[in-house]
């Protein structure tokens, strides 16, 4: 990884010289594990004069061991961190994204400008080098193995939440590390029955019963590294509407992992998922869109739905997952992370049969 | 909880009209479910006329179905969320705390100016009500009973791994969903031997030895609301080292809890531990502050360190945790999450007693 990290330094350094800058404050805690390999809180200036990481002094010595090549600053105990900053900022700094109040604070206290500007930082993240593919390959080898645990798992009167519980536990003891969507409250959706016709559903204490659908969305982290995946099972034997409703959301996702590649515009990944359950009448209850990129983050750019006419570049990485959700009945979604090569490469690879349990 | 949702709205929008604004504009996750019960993305838009959630196609239902009162507008797919906001707000608003280009974004699309202002909201989530009390005590109570369940776990020869894989399955089967430090890569810190000497350490594949010390940090979320607690073991019988260190840290988080009460500075509840701390020679490894408030997220107001002149209130809830670490030998923390009345109420309650497993 370590001359992984000299290269990004180098290359965000001179996107922020093309903008007149020669300094670069990066507060977002995956960008700061992207530059240096350290994962924690923190502020990082990347400058010509190498990698200063400014830190609580509670991080001293873990900063120190996990950063490639990085000066680890800390501040004495209640003295902010980022006051340190002052002895070596000027100007104007690129930076990634900050709260409001945050960058407002800093700007006075540093005297400096902070020209926000999280578009570069992803215009990086989104094409993935060769040590981050590896990583997402891993674990989302990973999540294949936790699929097929979790078919030994499912099965009649057993509940939601044990099934998570189960499911969560395995992941952990794989290697794998819970990553944060804050608009969840786990890892992992575990939708049965009814509940599977939420989107996002919340796992709660609901036991499956005989011709439950089941809606599994496994999202994990490796090393630092999400991958998504999403299968949906059933409970006994399929009735013809879920048949029915499994085989459009397969084939538009097949469809649409076809249309998958460098140069394809996001959009037109989307619309060729959405036509084949068109053609079927369902276009009303596939109510997302059709994926979106996955690295350091669940969710980070591209987005591919409806009216994104960006190009898909070689070393993305994003999931391709439509749905189909009958309100009050059931839901299906299919997912996998693919890596956009001159076709699309699936990282996720867990069995998409109509698996009855 | 119903009548709760209405007092809070109430209350910040006073608050607002106390600042000439009628409109608050919200979109913090935790702020969001604080006045609509509903947990997941979107804007939630208060004002005299009710509350107005903008979310997503996806969340339509499964907010319509959570939220308190609240009427959910969703755009047709592809068509940003915060456009659907346009036909309703006007002026200047109150808002929560936001990312920067979200701002900007906003005030250009929405033509109105955000007063953005965390600590409004902040200001009212410190002080917790009954409801959130009752919530808080259950999460403690839990997080007891996994501290109870680790006990049996921890032995020579099992990995800190295979110790989080097991506490965290434990933990989703109780009822405990996992919360986000977005600083750290799981829900829970399992420090065994010169791990444990960095505070914030990382779940890793190191074996527990005879001799170990053995710290554990658990925080996660009970329906929403998180406690926090830590407890230092030893693996085998405690060198005369750390049964002094143990004993120090301990003392420091009695007195500290002795002087918790509402109307106590911050800073001098932090100094009591502190003082214990350097009586014994120590100060130099007390290397970060005594506390922080917890509810909806892990660490929030008030926070108890050096410098931190603000007053205690009835109603906060709030950690006590001092801690030792030696660089490359061992650390101690002891942390229980407590509420502020006239005396610190302890809501965890694990055992403090020095335990050799």
């Amino acid at each position: 990884m370590s001359s992984s990290f000299l290269k990004r330094r180098e290359k965000v350094l001179l996107k922020a010289e093309e903008l007149g800058l020669n300094q670069v404050l990066v507060s977002n805690v995956e960008n700061i594990y992207y530059f240096t390999g350290f994962w924690g809180g923190g502020y990082l200036l990347l400058s010509r004069d190498g990698a200063k990481l400014f830190t609580g002094l509670l991080e001293r010595f873990r900063a120190q061991e996990n950063s490639f090549e990085t000066e680890v600053i800390t501040p004495a105990l209640g003295v902010p961190v980022s006051s340190k900053l002052k002895e070596y900022v000027k100007g104007c700094l690129l930076a990634d994204e900050i709260p409001f109040t945050l960058k407002e604070g800093l700007e006075k206290s540093l005297e400096v400008t902070l020209k926000v500007n999280p578009k570069i930082f992803y215009s990086m993240r989104r094409v993935k080098d060769e040590d981050e593919v590896s990583l997402l390959r891993e674990a989302s080898k990973l999540i294949d193995r936790l699929y097929e645990f979790s078919t030994k798992v499912i099965r009649e009167g057993v509940s939601e939440r044990e099934i998570a519980s189960k499911v969560i536990g395995e992941a952990v003891y794989l290697g794998l590390d819970t990553p944060y969507v804050n608009t969840d409250f786990t890892p992992i959706i575990v939708a049965s029955g009814p509940n599977s016709s939420f989107p996002h559903a919340q796992v709660c204490d609901r036991r499956l019963r005989r011709g439950d659908v089941v809606k599994l969305d496994f999202f994990f982290r490796y090393k630092g590294y999400v991958s998504d995946e999403t299968r949906t099972f059933i409970l006994g034997s399929a009735s013809n509407d879920f048949r029915d409703a499994y085989e459009t959301v397969l084939c538009a996702q097949e469809e649409g992992l076809k249309a998958v590649k460098a140069g394809a515009r996001a959009c037109d990944v989307d619309s060729v998922c959405r036509k084949v359950i068109a053609e079927k009448g369902f276009q009303e209850y596939f109510v997302h869109g059709t994926g979106h990129g996955v690295g350091l983050e669940v969710h980070e750019p591209p987005t591919i739905s409806v009216n994104q006419c960006e190009l898909l570049e070689r070393g993305n990485v994003v999931t391709v997952e439509p749905g189909l959700y009958f309100p009050g009945k059931f839901g299906v979604r299919i997912e996998d992370t693919v890596y956009v090569g001159d076709s699309a490469i699936c990282l996720t690879a867990f069995t998409k049969e109509l698996i009855e349990l």
